[in-house]
Order: C-alpha cells, then sequence, then structure tokens
C-alpha cells in the first residue's frame, strides 16, 4: 500500500473518526513533515481533509476520483489483475492505451483507467460513450498461454464476473445478454469489448475493455438510447462511489480468470448460462452481411451460442450483432 | 509502370539487345536528358547497362535485388496483393514494419519487403535466419471480412499459393507441412507466420509473413539444420532471380486469396490437402504442454487438422508444432 492509500485508510478506519499527526507519523513509519506533505498533495486530488491542532487530521469528504492507490489497496494481496494500476485523465480509448503497453512488454494484469475516453469503442466499430467521472471505463491486459480459439472463453469470464460484481455490489439484479452485455431491468448497464493479438497457435495478448455506466444521469444519454441504456445511479436512485466498485469488479475478473488458467471453464459458463437471459430467446443475429433467426439453445463448449435455426440447424455463433425478437 | 521499370522492361524486351535513347524517349514520353538521369541511377543500384552511342542502351546484367517498381510491374493489372510494395535493406522483421503500417490504416495489399533481416520470426517466437539477399523476406496486409475463426483459412490459402508458386517457378516438386511449411525433398524451404489483431467477431487485419530459403548455400545453415532445411538454389543447382520468384508468389496470393474472400475455401483446402504430405502419417503434436499421438486423417472446415489420436479419438488441432514420425 502506498503512502496515501495508507493515511486514506487509517483516515477511514479511525475510531474516533480523526487521528493525530503523530499517530499517523509512528503508524506509517514517517515524519511529521511527510505526512503533512501528503495530505497536502491528497486536499489537491480534492480530498477533504480536516487539520486541527487537537484532534488532528479528519477526512471530511472524498472525492469521486479514481486513484491508483485508493484502488489497488482494496485488491486481494496476490491477485494479478490490478497489479499495476494506471489512471489517465483523459484518453482516446483505455484499449488504444492498454494496447501500446501491451506492445511495450508490460506484464499482464495491468490495467488502464480513464477518467474521460475521446474516443471510447464499443464493438463492431461503434463509438462508446464515456463522460469525465460518470462511469468507469478501463482496460485489462491478459496474456493466457491459450489458442485464439479459446479467447471466446475470456468475454464469457468477463462477462460473468462484471456481472456478478455489479449485482453484489448494487443489490441490483443484473443479467447478461450475449455475448457481453450486462443489463439491468432490460436495459444496458455496461459492456465489454475484447480485442486480441495472436498467432494462429497462441495468443500474444489479449485486452478486455470495460465500460459501466455508474453515475450518468437520464440526460447524459442521447435521446435515441434512453430506452435502451440506463446507469447504475439512475437504477439505484442515488450515486455509487466508483472506486469501490472498480475493486470490486477487479477482484471478480481475477478470480474468474484464475479460474480460466485452471481449465474450469465449464463452471464459468454454467454461472454465465444461469444469468443468461439471452438463451432460450427468439434471436435475430446479424453476422456481417448475413442475418440468422432462431432460438438461443445453448452456450457451447468454447463461449459460443448454439442457435436453433427456423430452419432447424444448429448454428455456432461466435459472435455477431444480436437483437431479441420481443 | 513506372519509369524505371518501363526502362528495365524497354532493356529486357527490345530484339537487338540494345535501344536508343532517342527511342526510349519517344517511347516513355519524357526527354533523353531524363532517361539518361534514370538510367545513372538503375546504375547505382547494381544494374551494368552500357550506352554506346550507336547503338544505345544495352542491359549487360541485373543485380539481383528487390526494387519494388521491377516487382510491380510483373503483377497482374488489377491484383490487391502488391499494389503497394515497399522494399527495405534491413528491418527488424517484416511482420513488424507491416504491423506499423497496419495500425496507420494502410490498405490491404500492402507488401513489405526487407533485403535483411535481424529479427525474423518464425512460428511459436522462434527465430527465422534471413541473411542478406540470398532469400524473399516479407510481410502481406490483409483486411477480410472473416471472424477471427475464419483466419486459419488464410494460412491454408498462403501455403497453397506458395507452394504452386515455388513449385510452377522452379520446377521442383514442392509439398506441404501442415498447417504452413514448404518442404522439398522432405526438407523445410520457406515458412509462413500469420498474425492477426481482431476483435472477437471480426478480423481488424491479418499478417502473412513469409520466409523463402531462396539461394543459401548449405554453408549458410547452422550444421544442426542442414539435414531439415534447404533452399531453391542447393536443390535446383543453380540460383534463382529472386524478384521473378517474389512476383510469382504475390500473384498466386492473391488469386488464393480472391478465392478464400469468394467463400471457395473448400476448393483451395482440395488443393492444399492434395499437396499436403502430412496427411495420413503418424504424427507427434506439442500443443504447449500437452502431447498428442495420432494420425492425421484430414482437414477440417476451418483449415484445423483432424487427427485420430492412438486412443482413438477425432481432435481437432487448430496449431501446434508437428513432427512427423518416420
Amino acid at each position: 500500500m502506498s503512502v496515501d492509500a495508507q493515511i486514506l485508510h487509517a483516515l477511514r478506519t479511525s475510531n474516533s473518526g480523526s487521528i493525530s499527526g503523530a499517530d499517523l507519523s509512528q503508524k506509517l513509519g514517517i515524519s511529521r513533515a511527510a505526512i503533512w506533505s501528503r495530505i497536502e498533495e491528497l486536499r489537491e486530488l480534492g480530498y477533504d481533509i480536516e487539520a486541527s491542532p487537537h484532534q488532528g487530521y479528519r477526512l471530511l469528504s472524498a472525492p469521486d476520483v479514481l486513484h491508483a492507490d485508493d484502488l489497488g489497496w482494496r485488491l486481494e494481496e496476490n491477485q494479478k489483475i490490478g497489479r499495476d494500476i494506471r489512471v489517465f485523465e483523459q484518453t482516446t480509448s483505455t484499449n488504444d492505451v492498454i494496447e501500446k503497453l501491451a506492445r511495450d512488454g508490460v506484464k499482464e494484469g495491468a490495467v488502464v483507467f480513464a477518467e474521460a475516453q475521446t474516443a471510447g469503442r464499443g464493438r463492431l466499430g461503434r463509438t462508446w460513450m464515456s463522460p469525465a467521472r460518470k462511469g468507469l471505463w478501463f482496460s485489462v491486459l491478459l496474456r493466457p498461454s491459450l489458442t485464439p480459439q479459446a479467447a471466446t472463453q475470456l468475454t464469457v469470464a468477463s462477462a460473468a464476473a462484471l456481472r456478478n460484481a455489479i449485482e453484489s455490489h448494487t443489490g441490483l439484479k443484473a443479467e447478461i445478454k450475449w455475448p457481453n452485455d450486462i443489463l439491468i431491468s432490460g436495459k444496458k448497464v455496461a459492456g465489454i469489448l475484447t480485442e486480441l493479438s495472436a498467432e494462429l497457435d497462441r495468443i500474444k495478448y489479449i485486452l478486455v475493455g470495460v465500460g459501466v455506466d455508474v453515475n450518468l444521469n437520464p440526460s447524459d444519454f442521447p435521446p435515441e438510447l434512453r430506452t435502451q441504456a440506463t446507469s447504475l445511479k439512475i437504477e439505484l436512485g442515488k450515486p455509487i462511489v466508483r472506486v469501490e466498485l472498480a475493486a470490486a469488479i477487479l477482484r471478480e475478473l481475477d478470480r474468474e480468470y484464475a479460474r480460466i488458467l485452471a481449465g474450469e471453464f465449464s463452471a464459468v459458463a454454467d454461472e454465465w448460462e444461469k444469468h443468461c437471459t439471452t438463451i432460450g430467446q427468439r434471436l435475430v443475429i446479424h453476422l456481417g452481411d448475413r442475418r440468422i433467426c432462431g432460438r438461443a439453445e445453448s452456450l457451447g463448449e468454447d463461449g459460443a451460442l448454439l442457435l436453433r435455426t427456423d430452419h432447424g440447424h444448429l448454428e455456432r455463433i461466435v459472435a455477431g450483432d444480436v437483437r431479441i425478437e420481443k
């Protein structure tokens, strides 16, 4: 834990609500002057820390900013995903940034967050709206020893993890729309964009881009999206502290990724399938120029959707633009 | 055709063996002074062009260099692969160079040649030896509208094209070792390294890296490779003009690629299978940590190898390190 994270942790967990400079100094093993200078820097980041001669320091309010250290200490000691966290005020797309890191040889588990993206990307080349400080827009770098064909397993695992984290953190019932959108009350609240770089028989790296509409207001969505998209704040009726949700998601991602590496994909897929409302529904799927209609039967062993077409064939759908017929 | 290419073409096809500056000037529609200056530049590249007051210019010998224009005019008028050819004296790996072009948005069909690679790559992270001016080391950029799962089709098509071009250009009997090595007399003479960048449901780009051992001498191979690797020059007993072979390969690649895009993979696969000596043989395949033994039965519809294991199962092998048991 960094000094910043230790100070914030001490302020948050102190019984009386405040802690003296002397106690902090002793606890962290650094001088009172150094404590003071770190407190000043935290204040500049927007942390409202009161200093009184008698009681010491007190955290009155924390800003809703993503702070790499304040996020990092909330993770499990030995988890891979998040062992290297970088937060940017603004990026084009976090997938672009993490891809540069990937090519520079950065280890797997690195995560890049952006407070805002100027060119956030959704699946199939679509744009992903990502207004400043209202969501979680981040990308995770993975380097699994898998064939490119197994990459769909990671999409399934990521979707399962994202759903679990959102549901358990907010208490809202969340479902998965195949392959990797997260819905609340039938509206999209989060999505995943997986990109891979590979030779034919080995993955070089995978980028898992995640976008969660956390504290967006209805007015943040363009009118044409309001019937299809929502945010956690809208559904919950109150805002969410993003750094806490981010930590919950990274913990879940790490857990599910470990299961994939341990060869437990079928257990992950079962969990995914339980929460996937797409299974059993009638779908219209656009695959490039092709349009396929049918009923979603189940999930294939590699994460593909098995679709019983209207002609009675069983088709294996790897990905595509899925519309649910109502 | 560029001016350089037109001059070379005129010199090569002149009936008397030589052509006057005046004739060249009229034929190309540029001044005699301009012809003279281009001839000077060609001489600097190593073309031995004699100029005599009475007979005009005569091409005594052409250097074995790769010249983008001299290669380009040998291709079909409307072919995609090769419409943008770049020749470098030296690169790390041509796949690295073409990947940068791909990320910069360069159109498909671009081809990067290097006279020498300092970090040529083979499959599975191996190095590929590529001494200066002795082989063809190049990479092709493709942007097919296919899913990443269909990328193996391009490996099959590339291997078929490379084999066809080598066999028809040299007259040597060439065979394919699954997935994409080209063998002559059982020794490796060429290989392909396919790399892809993709979202889960669409390919962003594919890089087809090709290495052909053209004019290497036995002493160019490290001793431990001499029993397994060979060159066209060794097999043929004489050197090959590389630019001519390069053109033959690019023409074949373009033809086979067009067939894949037209949905004719099964025809390409039939051709591939006819020349693949791996089918029917007993194999030991290393797939990461796994070792699988069995007999190669056929090629799956996506380019995978269908292996009947010693336990009687039919396994679908996408790629791996294949050893043929003798």
